[in-house]
């Protein structure tokens, strides 16, 4: 491994020992955004070699079931997932991986841009299940990592304007900084208050909405928000019941799709990497070499900056 | 006129004189599932003559606004709609359409399937809007007029076996009687056990799942009901603030449509009635001549049957 | 194996030793439309036991391709197929197969019925494409065992109206029995007057036309007559190079799709055959015991009936 | 009127009076690539107002026809077409247009940026029927105007890669300038090496070819590059019949979707427009004064420069 970032998830399961019905029940490698260089390949494997740089696309395929068969493997029910209860992550020097899910990078990729492609993966995900198209005014819930990767893939997609919010003045900065159009800071308003603003702010309502947060005024918010007939898109995962004017987006035809992490984006992500479409290296804050994982995870945890990333080749700590 | 059909919400404005933000605020004629005979045209009108037996589209547009120009006028703001107030209905002898949503009826369509065509324009727009396909299994909640529509019309877009549920053991002998593979009826479960038991009863969770009841509980059981990757839309209009376990739905990719009415349904109803594809004659147990419509009204508050047909033309109260 | 139906190219590849490309240069076993009994199966298989009755998918994937993980399996190239050469189908009495690819099968649906599932995959993979949904006129050209099965899948997908055509008479005869609506005998029309009949006779032009001969006419016929905005499937396949209005079909967005046989298609064919909701047994026209296969083989060479199929079991010939 | 571009058609109209079946029979007024201001609207109107300045949708529908209530009005029958026999043209001082189909143009964008909205939407919807997302190769046949901007939309819609051919060194290197990440200059090259030089460039194959010369050797060759399971878009508008491999698209289920005109691209071009995302300025290569008409159509004709603007308001030349 070379470089893998800390996400909210490891930081959780590091904390609470489980997320929903996930439980730690054994000791657990975390670590799930990742890339390094192939050491051995397996006799069957034809498209990688010993020496190639690669991303690692963490959830890999265990059967070939009805999911995999139509194209949406990643609501495959028996899916291998890195640092997923019982299954260990890759936040270590030496790691195996299904070679199916591992991608090579050309030069131009960095082994930083690599890893990020995983959360990059989500907002792909997400801005493709959203449909957005050219000229799309977009709505985008929360600027954490995941809401920032969301606003850079959908500018990428052609949305005319992206409008974020957020709780943190900071994060609408950063937000700013990798390119929205519009930044808005929530404080006390009510969910039809923010649709509101959004409104005002848009010039209309947008077609499409990611909620990024979890938190259940934004998915509100995001219901009065969003255009009739456009989509709104949960990303952000909260608690299990949620109250929400259902009925409101029911005779709108605002359609509400959840994501649950992505599938086939690795290979699109990789080209707009290498074609330098989208940048997504502002996004990462901090680096600390694999011995100092504490105080990485600490500075996680306290949610200082944005993306920490763990450097675990000692001989290269370059980006 | 010739053949009107007594809807739930023409009972509600009857009896409430509001539904929602939509307020009676002076006398309205009810009525929207309507057909009859031409008897003039405007000059610009060349697809109908005097004489042409027609099926009526409530719904008829006055602007050409975004919404037309993308296909989905039935969101279209200003949009005209028979008994939705401030917008007269057309339960009366004489009444004037906009040509453009009046579609001719072929010989072997008789006038009642002409009026039925507005319900089942509902199970047509949720059945499009649900993707159901060849070989589907579909939960459908609620066995009223609209989830009987819903059922027709889901098997006749191939779906292999349609379930139905209901409170009432009379209204799920109907669903059996047109076409229902497995009928339901619930009491006192919790949604999960719902979702259970139709997941027993079908030998796997649906793909597709409607809701037509509008019931909170209902809508609970669709979401825990419905296979990843598949589909619950909403039909069934409860009340404004909706609890949901909405995370479920969305880390399973089950997304959640609402339907707003309907729109590029007549022709094809038209088809498939005049191929004999589908048969709605058994929604019928009422008929009253416009001079009962008061008896009517109290037959279609009281639940009796499921739906009442008022005959409009004194000189013809043939089907 | 129990049931193995006659193809036109298993005819073909016996008769000429190839297929474009693909040509047989070393002893092949024929077959690809099977099914049968599991007698044994690998240790990690959970789905299947000795004793189920299966069908038998002949396409199974030997690796995770970019295709497979989107869904659209049977575009990989280096995809195993049954009796296509080099790889060995299972005409015989014994055959192993990949286990994600049998699928068991219930007790109601037969060993012929799910021998065609093969075929009649086809016609759903070409009805799915071609977005038949409800209400539809369909244009069906050829009526070999092709374009039977597209024809019965196109009206179980709620097509009102399929028109079906060819040169024989006895084999529009047989696509009357299983379904279609109208029939069209071609013998010396243009490729316009064609498309003229068509229109003529379903009333107007059918938003989709499924090409199932492979003839040029008959695909300069589709073109023509494809409404505007509507789809032409081709599923015959001719020669190299073809001569086509494309220019006529580009202007009023008629899209050309192809099918290369299909994925996803067995288990909705076993869902349908269960509930009764397609009936594929006319079909089949003529039996024989594995031992006269060459019989056999000269009765579909021959093009007497439609399909031949041959009782690998020498137990148990029944359907 | 302010700005009027020329296109090739109304070049076409001019020296042979007829394009296709399209015959001109009485004086027509040329031009439908325009922008103005409000001098006067109807009653009715109430999205504009006098002094607004506005780009013109050239195809105005006359009748609410089954395209039209699909959102596909572009295949209307019906529609009324600028400079499309026998329909005048804009190309005037005043000119009275469907107000329907009038934008409002914001401040920061140009009335030449309005003109532009026409050959632009060609492009958004080609590649909106494409298909066009994140990471896309795309293969672009042609570097006239129209190959152009289906470029510069290609990259705003997320493509990674688009690589131009044209039979002109200097179209390509315009191409260049607004953005093309390769191209290719075509001579004597088969259609089979021109794919071949394709894949070749892209390291790999496009999924997405959009073919703007309507040659036939570049259909051809489209047909030969396109990845299976991708789409062949169809701008270029050749010769009645075309021979093409069919059956090569068929059997990899490689697309061919034709593009008329364009519908819905008004709105979100304007969008783009304001918001920077997209520049079409560079294609203007001429202006003159609308009484320098002919010498402004002598220069489109000898194919000197991309696109020539007539300027019609005499006291406001600028761009
Ligand atoms: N569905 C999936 O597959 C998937 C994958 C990754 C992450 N997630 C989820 O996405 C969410 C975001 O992840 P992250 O790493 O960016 O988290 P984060 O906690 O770093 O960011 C969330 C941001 O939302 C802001 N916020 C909170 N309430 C808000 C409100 N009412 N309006 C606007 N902003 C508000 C917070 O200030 C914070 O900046 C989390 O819920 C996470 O669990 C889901
Ligand atoms: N979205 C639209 O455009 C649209 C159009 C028409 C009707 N509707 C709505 O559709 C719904 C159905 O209309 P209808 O005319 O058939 O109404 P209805 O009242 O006749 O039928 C509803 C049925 O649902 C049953 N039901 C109630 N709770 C249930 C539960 N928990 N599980 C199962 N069944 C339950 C009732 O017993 C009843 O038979 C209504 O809410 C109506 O407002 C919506
Ligand atoms: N794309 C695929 O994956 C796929 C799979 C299976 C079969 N096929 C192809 O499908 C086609 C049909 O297969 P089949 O087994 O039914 O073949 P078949 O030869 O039994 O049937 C073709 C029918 O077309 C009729 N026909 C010929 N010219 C016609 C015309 N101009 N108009 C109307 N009818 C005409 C013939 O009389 C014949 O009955 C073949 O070309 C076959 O290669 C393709
Ligand atoms: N479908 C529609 O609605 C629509 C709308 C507008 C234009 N068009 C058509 O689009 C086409 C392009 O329009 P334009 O204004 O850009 O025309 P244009 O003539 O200016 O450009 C065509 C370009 O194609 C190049 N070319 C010719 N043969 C080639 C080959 N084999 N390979 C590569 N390049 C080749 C030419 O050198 C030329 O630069 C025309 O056919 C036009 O009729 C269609
Ligand atoms: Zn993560
Ligand atoms: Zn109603
Ligand atoms: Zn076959
Ligand atoms: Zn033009």
């Amino acid at each position: 491994m070379h470089s893998v970032g800390i996400c909210g998830s490891d930081v959780h399961y590091w904390q609470h020992g489980r997320i929903g019905d996930f439980v730690v029940e054994k000791p657990m490698v975390l670590g799930h955004e990742a890339s390094g260089t192939v050491i051995k390949v397996g006799s069957l494997v034809k498209h990688l070699k010993a020496g190639d740089r690669v991303a690692i696309e963490p959830g890999a395929l265990r059967e070939m079931d009805e999911f995999c068969k139509i194209g949406r493997y990643n609501l495959s029910p028996s899916i291998f997932f890195c640092a997923t209860p019982p299954d260990d992550g890759n936040l270590c020097r030496f790691y195996k991986h299904n070679a199916d899910f591992c991608y090579k990078l050309p030069d131009n990729v960095t082994f930083e841009e690599g890893a990020l492609i995983e959360p990059l993966s989500v907002g792909i995900h997400a801005c493709r299940r959203a449909g957005i198209t050219l000229g799309n005014k977009v709505f985008v819930c929360g600027a954490g990592p995941i809401g920032l990767v969301t606003l850079i893939v959908a500018k990428a997609m052609g949305a005319a304007q992206v409008l974020v919010t957020d709780l943190s003045a900071s994060r609408l900065s950063k937000a700013k900084e990798v390119g929205a159009d519009i930044i808005l800071q929530i404080s006390k308003e009510s969910p039809k208050e923010v649709a509101s603003k959004v409104e005002g702010l848009l010039g209309c309502k947008p077609e499409v909405t990611i909620e990024c947060t979890g938190a259940e005024p934004a998915i509100q918010s995001g219901i009065y928000a969003t255009r009739s007939g456009g989509t709104l898109v949960l990303v952000g995962l909260g608690s299990e019941m949620t109250t929400v004017p259902l009925v409101h987006a029911a005779i709108r035809e605002v359609d509400i799709k959840g994501v649950f992490r992505y599938c086939n984006t690795w290979p699109m992500a990789i080209s707009m990497l290498a074609s330098k479409s989208v940048n997504v290296m502002p996004l990462v804050t901090h680096r600390f070499p694999l011995e100092k994982a504490l105080e990485a995870f600490e500075t996680a945890r306290k949610g200082l900056g944005l993306k920490v990333m763990l450097k675990c080749d000692p001989k290269d700590q370059n980006p």
